[in-house]
C-alpha cells in the first residue's frame, strides 16, 4: 500500500489506463496505447462513463493513480505540481538536463514558472525566454539566471546556437523557427503546451542544418509523478498559487483567459460547504 | 597520407571547413560553425572565391576532404554515395538503426533508394513509403520488405504507431502529420530533403502525444563518409545510376525535373574531351 489513513493523497490528470500495454509496462501510463482515462473531460475505460474531475471534496481513485504527497510540502502550492509540475519535470529529466546545460524555458505561465524552478534545481543555467520584459523581471525571482526577450532580434542573435535544451511552454500554435535558431547542434526543443498547428510553418532547413529536433511531451507516468513530488519536497519547490473559493471560479476563469494569475489558481474545496 | 598515387579519391559535397570549431572537432564538418565550404555554389573560407563543383576532370582539394574509394566498388555507382549515400547513411547510424527495428523510408528517389539499401544492410525491417504504387514495385528490388502507399488511408492506419524510425527523403515542403502518426512512442522522423516550410503545418499534438520527434540531418562528416563508403564496399552497395555525357546534361536536367531517373545521373567526365 502506498498510503495509510491520514496521509496526503495526490490525484493528477490521469485516473486509469490499461496497465498492460508497452507504454504502461514502461511506467508511462500517460501514453497508454488504449488511451489513458483523464481525470476531467475524459472517459473511463468502459468508454461510456465520463469523468468529472476533482472539483470535489471526495474522489474515488485506484491506488495506482495516486501519489503520496510529502507532509513537508505546502498543500496549496503542491496541487498544481500534479499537472504543471510533472508536465515540465518529465521532459527535463527525459532529456537529461543537468549541471553545465544552458536551458531555455519559453513562456512564463503556469507551466513555464515550474520549468524555471525545476531546471534551476537540476543545476542548469536557466534562461527565461518571453515576449514580455515585465515577465522577465519575475523570472529572476523564480530562479532564472537570465532573461531573453524573444522580440529583441539582437538579443536572440546573441544567443543563437547556444542552448542545450529548450522547454517550450507556449500553450497555442506559434512560430517556432526563431527558437530553433537558439539550439546548439544536436539539441532538442520540447513542446509541452502547443496542442495546435505550428504556424507560420516550421522550415525543414532549421532542423537539417545542425541536426536539431522538435519533440513533444505530455505530463508524466505515475512513478515519475511520485519522483517529481519527492524531488519537490527535497528541494522546497511548490507552485506559486492564488487561492480562490468555488464561488470565485467564474471570475478566476476570466482572469486566467487574460493571463492574469501568478501562476496557478487553486480552489479551496472547503468553500464548497459554503456554497451548499 | 590517406591516399597514394593510383588510388581512387572521392570528393563529396564539402571541400573545406574551419577545422577548429566544436562541430569540426567532433568530425562533423558539415555543421561547421563558420559554415562549411560546399563543393558547388559555395564560397571558399576567404568568403569571396566561389566554388565551381566537380564537373571537371581535375580538382584540387585538401586531403582532409577526400575519401579513399575502395577499388572493389563500381566507380560509376560510387559517385552518388558521396552525397545521396552519406545523407541517408548518417541519420540511420546516428539514430542507431539496426536489427529488430522497423524503419520507413519516405520517398523513392536518389536519396530514398539509398535509404532502403542502407537500412536493409543495417539489418532493419524496411518499409518503403511512397505515394506511388509503381515506385513501390521497384522498392522490393532495392531491398524493401514492405511497401506502404501513403495515399492509402487504411494501410496508413494499419501501420500507425509501429515505426522505430522514419527517414523522410521528400525534397520539398509537405504535410508531415500523417507520417508522425506512423511513429512509435519516443521515435523520430528525420528529414534529409525538405529544406522548405512544412505545410500544412505540423500539429504539436502529434509530437506531444507519444513524445515523438521531428529531426533533420545534413550529409555527414569526412570520417563518417569514409566509414559509409567502406560499408558500401563490404556490403556490395552502390547507387543505381544512369550514365550521361556532358553533351546530354541539359536533357538529363529536364528528365530530373520530371523525376525520370533511376536513381541518379552520373556524368562521364571523359566526354568533356569530345566537347572541347
Amino acid at each position: 500500500m502506498k498510503l495509510k489513513v491520514g496521509d496526503y493523497a495526490g490525484v493528477g490528470c490521469i485516473v486509469d489506463s490499461c496497465l498492460h500495454c508497452s507504454a504502461c509496462d514502461d511506467d508511462l501510463e500517460q501514453y497508454c496505447e488504449h488511451g489513458p482515462t483523464l481525470t476531467y473531460n475524459g472517459m473511463e475505460c468502459d468508454g461510456v462513463t465520463p469523468t468529472f474531475g476533482g472539483y470535489s471534496d471526495q474522489i474515488v481513485v485506484k491506488e495506482h493513480f495516486v501519489v503520496k504527497v510529502p507532509e513537508t510540502l505546502d498543500l496549496k502550492g503542491a496541487a498544481p505540481l500534479l499537472c504543471a509540475g510533472i508536465t515540465t519535470y518529465s521532459p527535463l529529466r527525459h532529456w537529461k538536463v543537468g549541471a553545465g546545460d544552458k536551458v531555455g524555458v519559453i513562456g512564463l505561465g503556469g507551466l513555464g514558472h515550474m520549468g524555471v524552478k525545476f531546471a534551476k534545481a537540476l543545476g542548469a543555467h536557466v534562461v527565461m525566454i518571453t515576449t514580455s520584459p515585465e515577465k522577465g523581471r519575475d523570472a529572476a525571482r523564480l530562479g532564472a539566471d537570465e532573461v531573453l526577450v524573444s522580440r529583441d532580434a539582437e538579443a536572440m542573435a546573441r544567443h543563437a546556437g547556444s542552448f542545450d535544451f529548450l522547454l517550450n511552454t507556449i500553450p497555442v500554435g506559434h512560430d517556432v523557427n526563431p527558437y530553433l535558431a537558439l539550439l546548439k547542434r544536436d539539441a532538442t526543443m520540447c513542446l509541452v503546451g502547443a496542442l495546435e498547428e505550428l504556424t507560420p510553418a516550421v522550415n525543414g532547413v532549421n532542423l537539417i542544418i545542425g541536426r536539431k529536433s522538435i519533440a513533444g511531451s505530455a505530463i508524466g507516468g505515475m512513478e515519475e509523478t511520485q519522483e517529481m513530488i519527492d524531488f519537490c519536497a527535497e528541494h522546497g519547490i511548490v507552485s506559486d498559487v492564488e487561492i480562490v473559493s468555488i464561488q470565485e471560479v467564474n471570475e478566476a476563469w476570466e482572469r486566467l483567459a487574460k493571463n492574469d494569475v501568478k501562476y496557478r489558481f487553486v480552489i479551496d474545496m472547503s468553500s464548497l460547504k459554503a456554497a451548499a
